[in-house]
């Protein structure tokens, strides 16, 4: 992860002042407790620029403006510096400090972020010690919503991730899909059935995408057919991992040595696409169903129904057939997903190829806040194919989530 | 060529009296004598599907409607069996015969291929000995263009290839990318450098075209970058081909093995989406041209020019050094394509990805006629570098076609 190139990497400035409590936003949101660089007033000048992993966005960098804050610098300096910062923000955070609220600085920060057009979240910090009783006079005063939150005790935490994907620019993009599966000079075996549904004369876009990262890292890729993968995996050095189309996964897991990692472009998608873990929590969710529980299957797009529709015939039948009865089933589709998912005890959503990354983590996300386990079509189909298990073995915080019990 | 599946041929269906002429114009076009089928009238009331080759149109079927012929079947069969043969008729052809010209039998055919929306291309047979002093007549009856032509001395035959492209459905395909060059099981290597060019998250289509291409007839592509290329193929079993993007010709020639073989993406897509054997032709003229001769350099898309645009500033710039002086470049660009070709010694044009195929022929046969050579970019390149020959190894006859003396 940490050679995710910077550029990559989504950028998120902090503003604050110097006791709104940004620093322990920063351990918040990434899980982790990092050391204070200084404590000083006015060591430093120049803002800093953190690679770090806040889970679902992916990696990101943080950019720490305390050198830059309301007592760091003053005039032409500050707003100097403040300015290069913007140039280099997707997406910034207002700490607001109970104790000061919305002042010139808070003002003039936002009336700059305005012009250089970069969102902004702000959040009201420290309410485990001084509340939240001023929040709406805040808001009219900022003109924007403000989320309450605390650091310490991460009351908000997740509401303010829900906040930043919302507000993060609509391209921005997982670093990896497989490439950091790989090393400079492997080899991945690409199984592609060939069959009515493929469209003519092309490969379908995840697995042109899956080639080209491989080759963005230096590796390279085998496309081979379902039915030749045996002969190919005999002839050639082992690879380092095969990936497939989940509904060759049967075969090919049977013609793929144990030793080798193995997983399906579903996977690499839902992990590229949205947030693994959570998925993979909502595939534990598959089991506690009863009858009469009522299951959301979103899909994203409004696509021509085939007559054995995955999302409209085929789920429900196997979800039926699984807990013994019928179940509550409602239809989304489009961009159309509830705002209210309290009254579900599953969401099975599509694999978003027709969405951003941003609108499927805030699908996710929301399904989090609500507590709702939610999974998409291509773990669910791995999780009905009993090939899950296999199929999650390169990625190991997944792989423990899914070993975990629930 | 007689393993592609008839349902991707073009279908051509020949209509036409009993004597005019029908089975000497398939020969013509196919520069074939065949064997008469049968010449008693009646014998069989089916059509006859032939699957051949008509240069440049690539492998189609021809319909030979010899049983249901004016004379062949009458009334309501005649009808019958016509219908059945409009249901699989892309593009036809009516054979006027000079001893009876336009009657009843031909005005009620055009009005079926009329409802049939079925694109018709007349011809007048036997100009060679009945003349064509009544074709005016025969336009103004038929109420469409006639073409004049001798299936006996070739007269016009040409000219009738060149009606065919341009009746053709916009979206007829050349049966075949690659995938007549490799056998079930073959390993084909496609080395896809990654430059600053390349499109980002994707490969481009010329690409995934082959990849897939290479799929459906059940043999397998390995996908690597030019600078892994030589450890690769160290690693893996000697590959039936290799084929590179024309920037690395060079290095992926060196590193290749010289009894592979090795071709260019531009290199198939111009056999693919154009006439290799004619834009090969073209290739050897380069060396004719002299300082003053008129070059022109058509581009089918009005792309965003680069600094050193390959059709703008590196094509001239390598002519002009190549001939010692300058010449007389005219560009056109987008749908335009000059109705007058005599004045250009040469015509360079670009690789056709955003034309169909049936526009790019119809401009080479265009070439063809005014007696213009046409290359296009990949082919040009390829000639610049060296490497047309090596290029041209796994095409027989094009490779035949560069070595003859020009």
């Amino acid at each position: 992860m940490l050679d995710t190139p910077r550029g990559n990497r989504l950028h998120i400035a902090l503003f604050g002042r110097r006791n709104a409590g940004k620093s322990s936003l920063i351990n918040a949101l990434t899980n982790q407790e990092l050391a204070v660089v200084s404590s000083i007033p006015g060591t430093t000048t120049d803002p800093v620029f953190k690679s770090m992993e806040i889970l679902p966005l992916g990696p990101v960098v943080l950019i720490d403006t305390a050198g830059i804050d309301d007592i760091g610098e003053l005039g032409a300096l500050r707003i100097k510096k403040t300015l290069e910062v913007l140039r280099k923000t997707d997406l910034a955070i207002l700490v607001l400090d109970p104790g000061y609220g919305v002042g010139d600085y808070e003002l003039e920060l936002k009336a700059r972020l305005a012009e250089a057009r970069i969102p902004v979240v702000a959040v009201l910090n420290k309410i485990d010690v001084a509340g939240r009783a001023n929040l709406a006079e805040l808001e009219q005063s900022l003109g924007q919503k403000v989320l309450p939150v605390s650091a310490k005790t991460r009351q908000g935490i997740e509401e303010l991730k829900r906040e930043l994907i919302k507000a993060a620019p609509a391209d921005f993009e997982a670093p990896y899909l497989v490439g950091d599966l790989v090393e400079p000079g492997d080899l991945a075996v690409l199984v592609v059935p060939i069959d009515t549904a493929a469209p003519k004369g092309r490969l379908i876009l995840p697995q042109v995408q899956v080639l080209r990262d491989l080759l963005d890292n230096d590796a390279m890729g085998l496309v081979v057919k379902e039915r030749e993968l045996k002969a190919a995996l005999a002839k050639i050095p082992r690879p380092k991992i095969v990936i497939t189309d989940s509904q060759a996964f049967l075969k090919v897991a049977a013609d793929t040595p144990r030793e080798v990692w193995m997983t399906s472009f579903s996977i690499l998608m839902a992990r590229y696409k949205g947030d693994l873990l959570e998925l993979v929590r909502g595939a534990k969710a598959i089991k506690h169903l009863k009858p009469g529980d009522r299951v959301l299957i979103a899909e994203a797009c409004t696509h021509h129904r085939q007559p054995d529709d995955i999302g409209k015939v085929q789920i429900p039948r196997w979800l039926r057939q699984y807990v013994g009865g019928e179940l509550n089933f409602q239809w989304v589709s489009g961009g159309s997903f509830p705002e209210d998912l309290s009254p579900y005890q599953l969401i099975i959503h599509c694999g978003g190829c027709m969405i951003t990354r941003r609108e499927m983590l805030y699908r996710i996300q929301a399904a989090k806040a609500a507590g709702v386990p939610i999974v998409n079509y291509g773990i669910f189909l791995a999780y009905v194919h009993g090939i899950l298990d296999r199929a999650l073995e390169p990625f190991p915080l997944a792989k423990m989530e899914w070993e975990e019990d629930s």
